[in-house]
């Protein structure tokens, strides 16, 4: 990866982070689809699950101008790709499965995380909110999807890692920033363990421990 | 409307924004009393549905003080509504039909997207953002009832076109302000557009296009 | 109290708001455990509901940090917290009773409503901003916890007066302040004041007036 020039580093970046963006905003339509919301719900929450994490975070730590507002091209994308992927659900009456969701969503996390934890670092947070800053921006836009379509959040009841992986992933970035690496190198653990671990879980079956009935 | 003297289109708009922000408010009071709350959340709820947009796009656009801080007048005076309506209700058993409810909400929708779209507007966001604002400061306050109370919002569900209007009409506001209209003709336009066309929908029973079964 | 030295009152109050933090972290965990979630539902939710309403009020004030970022260690002493509870309840098939935590709720009302009262005075906010924010500390964590556990909000539904004890308790604290009674004096009185409604709301078994069928 050394020897990626930076702005081949930077491009590869943004076109990693439309698509964990568009996968991101794929689930809020899919489960706008489920509750049989309109045009306009589609929209909001494909957006909110989109972009709400790192709203939020950016609202916490009173970061301005959001992503969407640097970034409004990103917006017009994913307004498209949620009309779009209405039109072609109620056509073709099938939905993506969660399968073909599992990859993008889970480089998804990966970048989110380290996005989150990075810029919560930088700005001196202490390790603990920074860690909780990575988790924020990779899980709460499903969260809020979630509450805004009147279900628990997944998140919090899936009892598949989900979340866990963000936070650890978080901690082996903070963790390398101590020992003086290359720049990239902490970003890119973090992807690499957040995104790995659920990509074991997934594989694995791994289940955290359950509530006895 | 130009031969107004200007302290008279400011009362007429202070006028104007009281009945919108009463009007919100008692569509949260009513949902409130359908959810058989306590004074204490017909109250917020109250509040929540008046203000809750324009505190949002505040939040957002990192704005301060709020509008209900600002005039705190407005807080007591839907405090005092909220608890009249709910005595009201509780001694006739009535509810204000939603027919009786249509016009200043209508009216409040044009008005509140025009407040936010202007803002946003003047603070230099780009073209999508600014409407996006606009139709924040006018269905959040409806959203954010709705979640309180344990339903989907009904901006997302209805089928009936209202976020849309406001969106609309946002772009007419922006639009206009390209030809370098006089000062006051965009706002108005963005009025006159939203409420219009939500006139035109609930009137001609326009419906957005539904998923199949 | 006037001879107690400074710092034992500042180490009384730390002790104080941690029982009171721990009670609220509790009532989420509590909720989580009703609802099945997952081990970082718990811990969010244990969260929202400790840190929530103080977070919401210094977003709504624009105040940064926030608490739980000046005193990392309270986020710690919540995780373990919730952890232990977690892993109690599910080893003893018994949950703490709702007695077992009204007093320390009732304590954390008092002192959330007196702290953000204080704070929202001191930024110079009217009145009523400064007791609403007083309500919002020590109320809206809960409100949180609800609605993420897709709950209408006890304190919104309850006809057992809550939110109305720290609004008079907000309101006693203001008017001390009119008075130039020592610094200490409203504080304590919010404190005071709230608590001892709450605790004759739950002895007395006050109901707020409910809706008739």
């Amino acid at each position: 990866m050394e020897i990626l020039s930076p702005p081949l580093i930077d491009t590869l970046r943004l076109v990693l982070e439309f698509i964990a963006t568009a996968a991101f905003a794929l689930s809020g339509v899919i489960m706008a689809a489920r509750k049989r919301l309109d045009v306009v719900g589609v929209c909001v929450v494909g957006f909110l699950a989109a972009f709400g994490g790192g709203t939020l975070r950016d609202v916490l730590l009173d970061q301005r101008p959001f992503f969407w507002v640097r970034h409004v091209e990103f917006v017009w994308g994913i307004l498209a790709l949620s009309l779009a992927a209405m039109v072609f659900m109620r056509q073709h009456h099938i939905q993506p499965t969660e399968r073909a969701m599992q990859w993008p969503d889970t480089i998804g996390l990966g970048l989110f995380a380290a996005v989150g934890t990075d810029l919560a670092s930088a700005l001196g947070m202490p390790a603990l909110v920074a860690v909780m800053m990575g988790v924020t921006t990779g899980v709460f836009g499903g969260v809020l999807r979630d509450v805004v379509c009147n279900e628990i959040p997944q998140a919090f009841r899936d009892h598949r890692p989900y979340a866990l992986c963000a936070f650890a992933g978080g901690w082996v970035d903070l963790a390398l920033r101590q020992v003086a690496a290359p720049e990239w190198l902490p970003v890119l653990a973090c992807v690499a363990v957040t995104a790995g671990l659920r990509a074991l879980a997934v594989w694995r079956n791994w289940e955290l421990p359950a509530w006895r009935i």
